[in-house]
């Protein structure tokens, strides 16, 4: 089987001169994850490594240098899945860990249970021997405080609904991390992670950590979303994609479709990566950039800010 | 369109004498939403005040009675949904709240998230007007030490892998209540109310409030799930149900592919309600057990412990 792997740094509006910075991130990332599946290695080693490099560079919103939640704090959602035997694990609203991904593949490996919340999946990481590690830069904070300031003097008050605050200011939108693959032994898994959304209410969990919405890895696909998780979640985008496939769409058409649809419906600013059975990726999104990087069998990692 | 509402109790072997009080419960319950629906009410009032009652009973594994985690505390998860625009609602692990459901609504209604964790979820209660309450039951808290005193003496330590012991003890398993409702706009909504698996891992979240996992509402049908979650999230169960659905099969057929491939793939002991568009119930259940009470158009609403 042809091995592949894809991985995105996040749908939305990059700084004026990060892209650079982006673009040998993501590139780094997706050869980290691709070495190991060149070695033979499995596809849920290879996206958990490509992972674990964006959750370790602070450009990117996961990991460290998550963006900060309503009240001041990190929260990180992070889900994994794996094709054979639908087999997923997950954490959300976890605040002092260093690579949230690692968490939730033990929670897929080392318990019954797929999902771990808050207080509970923190104890659960420290048992596992995963170390107190705060997620905050200096840079996500001051960016925090700038915008909660200016967004107090927006909006006068503290507001519950922020989606067309959010949909004039893209700036304060989020970005997730993720990565999609396919081994030599023809089984696809996906991961994701993510700070989620600037100034978000505390507690709040997005689609990354949800299998079938952000997150999600079956017989015909792997896939990982990014951009405005509750169209996403409320979608369940990436399950639907698979149906699509699954009943013979070719992978570009379904998430084309869901894409369409998603900007029908919600004008949701969205983006995928996904890699097919065969590994054939694909990169598409509704916001101006999504950075990501990919490879197919022997071709070397290529990187980009958007799809064209 | 014809009015309809169906309503569970939760999947799973109920103690010899309390049958009575389960269908009296589900009665009692399945009338407080029917009373909604006939006079012309939403779907999703109907299945709401459905929950709460069945919350607020506390023979039920939801809200008050809810069965304690392995740490010896409640941890609660609600969803709900609606079929017009997919909105939907949820929180988890959430530790002292009467009805956590109506927060799962407020989350919709009042914010542009769909779910809410943890402590944050407990703090957007409060700042809604939910007060404090503390869910447990003496009956539960003794439940619970008992159960974990034997489960120390069989497994002679802490075993996070607990699926094979809950299936030899079909008693250490949760329960779960829900109900689905189409209304006189032909409107469908679904919520799901619960406190998981007895002796869970202390922030365990499972299908309950995952929108097309543990609940869910289409256009084509509203639906929720019972039993053991982990399976029925994997699976996306009530979205595959209604993809079933949507693509022309009957609902009671849909339902029934669905429980033999949870149980063929996984031997998960599960169970189903459904309503679809033309107003025609479901209950199906892998289960010995699963109360559920239901009416359509202007019969008057009966109660079983389980499905013929």
């Amino acid at each position: 089987m042809p091995i592949a792997l894809i991985a995105h740094g996040g749908a939305g509006n990059w700084r004026p001169g990060s892209e650079q910075d982006a673009l040998e991130g993501m590139t780094r990332a997706a050869e980290a994850g691709g070495a190991i599946l060149r070695a033979g290695g499995s596809a849920l080693d290879a996206v958990c490594a490509t992972v674990v490099v964006l959750e370790d560079n602070p450009i990117f919103n996961a990991g460290t240098g998550a963006v900060l939640n309503f009240d001041g704090y990190c929260e990180l959602d992070a889900g994994v899945m794996v094709s054979r035997e639908a087999c997923a694990g997950a954490v959300c609203a976890l605040q002092r860990v260093k690579n949230p991904v690692l968490v939730a593949r033990k929670v897929m490996e080392e318990t019954d249970h797929v999902m771990l919340a808050g207080e509970g999946a923190q104890r659960f990481a420290r048992a596992m021997g995963f170390g107190d590690h705060d997620p905050v830069t200096p840079a996500r904070e001051a960016d925090w405080r700038d915008k909660k300031t200016r967004l107090n003097e927006i909006l006068g008050k503290h507001s519950l609904k922020m989606r067309r605050f959010l949909k004039e200011h893209p700036e304060y939108a989020g970005g997730t991390v993720g990565a999609a693959a396919v081994d030599i032994d023809g089984v696809l898994a996906a991961a994701t992670s993510t700070g989620g959304v600037t100034l978000k209410l505390a507690g709040r969990v997005g689609d990354s950590p949800i299998p079938g919405a952000g997150n999600y890895a079956s017989p015909a696909l792997a896939a990982s979303a990014t951009g405005t998780g509750e169209f996403v979640l409320r979608s369940l985008a990436t399950r639907t994609i698979s149906e699509a496939v699954e009943r013979g769409a070719r992978l570009e058409t379904a998430v084309r479709d869901m894409l369409d649809r998603l900007g029908r419906d919600y004008e949701a600013d969205v983006g995928f990566i996904a890699v097919d059975a065969a590994g054939r990726p694909v990169a598409l999104h509704r916001t101006r950039d999504m950075p990501h990087a990919w490879f197919s069998g022997e071709a070397p990692v290529a990187a980009r800010m958007r799809a064209p």
